[in-house]
This record gives C-alpha cells, sequence and structure tokens, in this order.
C-alpha cells in the first residue's frame, strides 16, 4: 500500500461554487494507483467543500443565496468584524458545510453519483487562491 | 492491508431518516477483515448521511421538522424548481449535513457510541432507492 | 502499513468550542508512524467536532451565537423534551456540523491550515466527558 501527498490550488473570484471535478481526477489519472481512499483537505476556514449537483448551474445559485440569507452579511450580527462583514458569516457556512472530503476510488474513478461533482465553496468577496490538500492511501 | 469493495442498496419511502447500522454490520460481518477504516458514500445529491441517536425516535422526528423549516419546500424561494418543490431543498439539506461517513471499524465492530446509529437521510417526497458506497481499507 | 487505535477524553464545562489540536498531535508525536490518515470520531450525538480559526476568540463566540439562534433552546419547538431544553439543539446542531474528522498527518504533523484548530463543540449546558476516537492508519 501507497501513499501520495498533492496539492491543488484554485484560484477564486467571489462568493460561490467552484467544480474542481477535474483537477482531481486529471491528477488521479497520472499516479500509479489504482484502488483507495482520497482525503482532500481544504487549508482555510473561511472556504469550504461540497459534492453537490453538476446538472443545473440554478443549483448552484440557490445554495449560495440559502447560505447567505441563514449567515447574512451583517457587522451588527457579530463580535468578529475585524476582517470585514463577509469574514464571519463564511466561519460560519463553513462550519455548516465542510472542510474535508473523503473519497473512494476504483480503477482510477471516484465512486460518484451520476450527478455528483467536488465543489469548492468560497464564502469571501475577494480573490483567494485556496489550497486543497490530497491524501491518497492505496494500491 | 485489504481494499473491499461494497454497495447497498436501501428503499426509501418519503421524506424522513432510516437506521442502515444492521445493513452495514451485518455485511462487515462476513468479511475477513477485522480492522480498518469504513469509508461510506451516497451516491446522490437529494438524500444525505448522519449519524444520530437511536434511543428515542422522536429526535429523528425533530431533525426532520427542523431541516424542513430551515429549507422551506416553497418554490418561491428557489431558480431551481424544474425537478419539483422538494429538489432544490433536498440539495440545501444534503449541503448542511454529510455525503460520506468516514467510520473506524475495530474486531469487526463500528466504533460508535452507545446511543449512535447511521442514518440515511432521505430529503425528496416520493419513493426512491439510494445507494451506499462501502470501501473498506484495513486487516 | 500500520493501524492504531486510540481514545482522547475532553472534560466540557457547559457549552462552546474547545480546542484539542493539541491532545492529538501530542499522542502523534508519541507513535512510531510518521505518514498517514487519522480518523477522529465522537462517540456522542450531543457535541460535535469542527475545525475552525483558531486566531481570535470572537469567532468562537460568533459561531456559538449563531448556532443557538439557529436551534433554540426552546422546548415548546421539539417533542425530544424529556433530557433537557438544551438536548434536542445539541442533536439539531450536531447533525449541522460534523460527527468525525479524517486528517492527512504527513512527518507526524496534521495537514492544516495556519489558522485552523481542531475543536470540540459542546452542546449540553452541564459538565460532560467526552471520547474521541481516533483511528490511525500508516506508515
Amino acid at each position: 500500500m501507497k501513499q501520495i501527498f498533492h496539492e491543488i490550488k484554485i484560484k477564486t473570484k467571489g462568493q460561490g461554487l467552484y467544480d474542481f471535478t477535474e483537477h482531481t481526477l486529471g491528477w488521479l489519472k497520472t499516479q500509479k494507483i489504482n484502488d483507495g481512499i482520497l482525503n482532500i483537505n481544504i487549508l482555510h476556514t473561511s472556504a469550504s467543500l461540497v459534492i453537490q449537483e453538476n446538472a443545473d448551474s440554478d443549483v448552484l445559485h440557490d445554495l449560495k443565496n440559502f447560505f447567505d440569507k441563514l449567515a447574512p452579511m451583517d457587522n451588527n450580527l457579530y463580535k468578529h468584524t475585524t476582517e470585514g462583514k463577509d469574514d464571519m458569516p463564511a466561519h460560519i457556512k463553513t462550519a455548516l458545510t465542510n472542510n474535508q472530503l473523503t473519497l473512494s476510488i476504483k480503477n482510477k474513478q471516484l465512486k460518484l453519483g451520476t450527478w455528483q461533482g467536488l465543489y469548492l465553496f468560497e464564502h469571501r468577496l475577494k480573490e483567494h487562491t485556496r489550497i486543497l490538500s490530497h491524501h491518497f492511501i492505496g494500491d
């Protein structure tokens, strides 16, 4: 059994969901491993990871909208306001979704449903470069 | 170290929490492995996975009720309405809970607390067959 | 490849976020393993796990406050009230966050971002001893 470490960097341009499925799959195809478990961690607390539907982009719009309403960018609601009105809502949205995904790989393919994609969920308003740590353990 | 892949299918009959702990344990007992990590992924984005209390069924009622109020089935709230009033709320509830569980197995037993059970959380109104991909890595 | 099991007990004194990063790192340093995947499960359904910012304690205050408002301690909202007004909200908050974390270890270090810490999120009002099951698989 082998272990491989890798990092993928995603540039984000404001709030929203960014599909990184192809980044991960493209990297997997170049590795000398077929089956294993892939652990992806986002090394930030103001952006998160979700698996969501990749068919209708309206789903992504509605998701972003739902979380914006649930954790509004309103400094009156929070004590932590020094990093901008979007920062504390970003931490809350991260707590409500995921910092990490643990995925099953068989024959170099992600075991995902037909309509599932891997998304980076950016919660900050400005541009960021987000690091997704990949750790593969398998054969 | 070995790897074993398996799928469990759960038939759901509308919204609610379905305990699948025995399905997973029953399968584990038939495998020639004792210790390892079990990664369970649900291959859908309108149903999800949670670990919750298995003692009082009122907990399951209240959970379902809470998520229904948080993400109401009201087409006026969403752009994505083509798959029915329950579909976009289902995606939101999935984002708020989990697509996957990663569990510790010791001596063919799940390391769970006394009151913990594994639940499929169905968010759609109609019947569905849900696939839970199991990937076991261990000895 | 080896597997090691361990339990860390954390005493909590009411609701809030408890940083246990050093407990986990301290244990890792004593183990004869360098690289691997660490699966942490909390064996309870009224307390949960999150990775959050460890720089400004106001973030922890705002997080606790947000979840308290989202799932209020009001017996009129729930059927499950026999274990106290804080119990059903605790189950909901657990469903909204995580029962488990799956982490990447390289050279005995957790692959975490600069501002990330591991937190136990206690949702009950009284003192509790919480068990965090650690399962390490690696070399």
